[in-house]
């Protein structure tokens, strides 16, 4: 699993997506991995600064001024001063996969010291189907050496494609700034050896740290919202994402894996700044998550674009109660789609719904 | 966690039990961990043979005359030539757990070369709680070491209380006939280091072969079903049981995990005979699935027995046009739970709701 295969997995069809402030010095490490890719890197904060990438690699680099002049009026849909300007990456790739991944993020070990390939698993998980409808105790039935247990009805067994991968984080757990100050000195040290569907119905914390998906089928719904500078909140762009893309690949009958590969986190940001970033998102969570688990989207809706247009309609009905920044968001949501299809002409096409994955959304 | 206690945990609040045909010299094996309780030992078959338990267990001992005489016309609800016939042993304990194991089930190894002690870990599974609303991509938020991760909701962090904690099995798998045939020399080498909770509304394969559960909140809905002799299946009682149990847990706001801990499953059971005692339920399985994964019950059904005697009576609405088998098992069904009031007279008013599950269970 931790090999490097020859010729790297997807090459020609994945893009690896970066959001930094710094000197990616990060990817020396991942060079065993990485370097046959390419990188799509946006450039979160001040445009003037010059960030230096690694020799050898193949990267195109985005900031502020290039987004704007990219997007137009539509920019203002990408966030500043915030990770969250990563899905501009998302956007302007023209690959069927995206990795995305955190400059803080390192190469981790497994239990016998081998380095993890940790975009390899990715691909695999992606690759192999999803199982949203039953749940398999041996975990991933499409692993090597597991399988569906007794029990598990065989008319299911087919699975489903798999549209997200959501892989996890050795030392830095993910942790929200009240976690991390009541326990600041907690590490994950657990490496479980397992992938596994998210249940259909059932919604998760998307972290964005280390995250791959299929652009192709579930792209348009991997908006990373408003957040950062102007915004009231920071740090809910991946939780956002990732309430959408749920509520749209249980629609569409798409799976959502979790678990492997890890990565090595390697440094905790400031609970006090998060705290700040997090306080609102804290109590305004309480309303969304139920909001997303009553979410239902119509059957006509058969593409992600329509599906996300149609959740931006129910964010601004019953959010916008909330508070006026989910009004502001969901129009944003609009703009996203917009300048998503502006940009990928044909993606409108391209994104209806895959063989067999109908029936199991008309379920 | 692979440790002994000096006073094991939960001593007089736990019992084990154990469906078998041969001598039980598999406990030698298991001194360490469950000499000090009590074991409930069901013969399953002739009930003139002898059956040897190794020296210095407690227990006690239930062969068909046994059941017979306890239960009087009411044992026609408890299967023969079955290992089905365990739940009887569920029944007629006064602990408020229950462990459950195969005697064909030997001590696992963790990843160190322990002795992992199953019972240990079931218990800890018991006495935490459980989190069905929302996942945690850290599994067991309760498991030192882990918490729950950036994005989950903090209303929901409190839990629910664990009814049902699932183990694995390392060596051979719990698949069935058709898996088993296509797949003879497979054996589950991965030891996935997690306990996880099942999300609410999603079923899952409940095996019986490591099992432990709180009697006292679910108990009446452990029915193993009628299977063995005179019956058309077989191999399907732990499952039968497992998509009662979880319709219920989810209505009335209790909490099934799985995961660890594992046992060493020493043998495959022979693939032709189980799939002669399977193949009916194979098919049967696809109208069963969707019928409890559409199974609602009325918010008065406020006990476990309440909601088993209304699953009951859809069991006979709606799967009796399957097949008379379950008619005939649905009124085991209620003649099972007739029983265990009898044998439990204070039941009914013990599995009333625990506290906070009522809020759980209106939603």
């Amino acid at each position: 699993m931790a090999s490097t295969p020859s010729v790297p997995l997807l090459k020609d069809e994945l893009d690896i997506v970066i959001p930094t402030i710094r000197n990616l010095d990060f990817l020396e490490m991942w060079r065993p991995f990485f370097e046959k890719y390419h990188l799509i890197i946006v450039q979160d904060g001040d445009p003037t600064k010059v960030i230096k990438v690694p020799e050898g690699y193949d990267y195109e680099l985005y900031n502020r001024n290039d987004i704007n002049r990219i997007l137009g009026p539509k920019a203002s849909c990408i966030s500043f001063k915030d990770s969250a300007c990563r899905c501009f990456g998302y956007m302007v790739s023209k690959k069927k996969y995206i990795y995305t991944i955190d400059d803080d993020c390192f190469v981790a070990k497994d239990p016998t010291g081998k380095d993890i390939n940790a975009l390899e698993q990715h691909i695999k998980n992606l690759l192999s189907p999803s199982s949203p409808f039953f749940f398999n105790t041996l975990y991933d039935p499409y692993r090597e050496g597991a399988d569906f247990v007794r029990g598990y009805p065989f008319s299911l067994r087919e699975g489903v494609p798999t549209a997200v991968s959501h892989g996890l984080w050795l030392n830095i757990p993910d942790y929200d700034a009240p976690t991390q100050l009541v326990k600041p000195l907690e590490r994950n040290t657990r490496y479980v050896d397992a992938v596994m569907t998210i249940p259909k119905g059932t919604l998760f914390p998307m972290c964005g740290m280390n995250l791959a998906f299929n652009r192709e089928i579930i792209g348009p719904a991997m908006y990373f919202g408003l957040m950062g500078d102007g915004q009231p909140i920071g740090r809910y762009d991946d939780m956002w994402a990732g309430w959408c893309t749920k509520v749209i690949c249980d629609h569409l009958g798409l799976g959502v894996k979790t678990g492997l590969p890890y990565i090595w986190h390697s440094k905790a940001s400031n609970p006090f700044v998060n705290l700040k970033k997090e306080y609102k998102g804290i109590y305004w969570q309480e309303e969304l998550i139920p909001f997303f688990q009553s979410a239902t989207l119509p059957k006509d809706c058969t593409t992600v674009q329509k599906c996300y247009i149609e959740l931006s309609k129910q964010v601004k009905a019953k959010l916008g109660k909330v508070d006026d920044y989910f009004i502001k968001l969901a129009d944003a949501m609009v703009t996203w789609i917009e300048a998503w299809d502006e940009l990928n002409p044909s993606a409108e096409k391209s994104t209806e719904l895959p063989n067999g994955a109908a029936a199991a959304a008309a379920k």
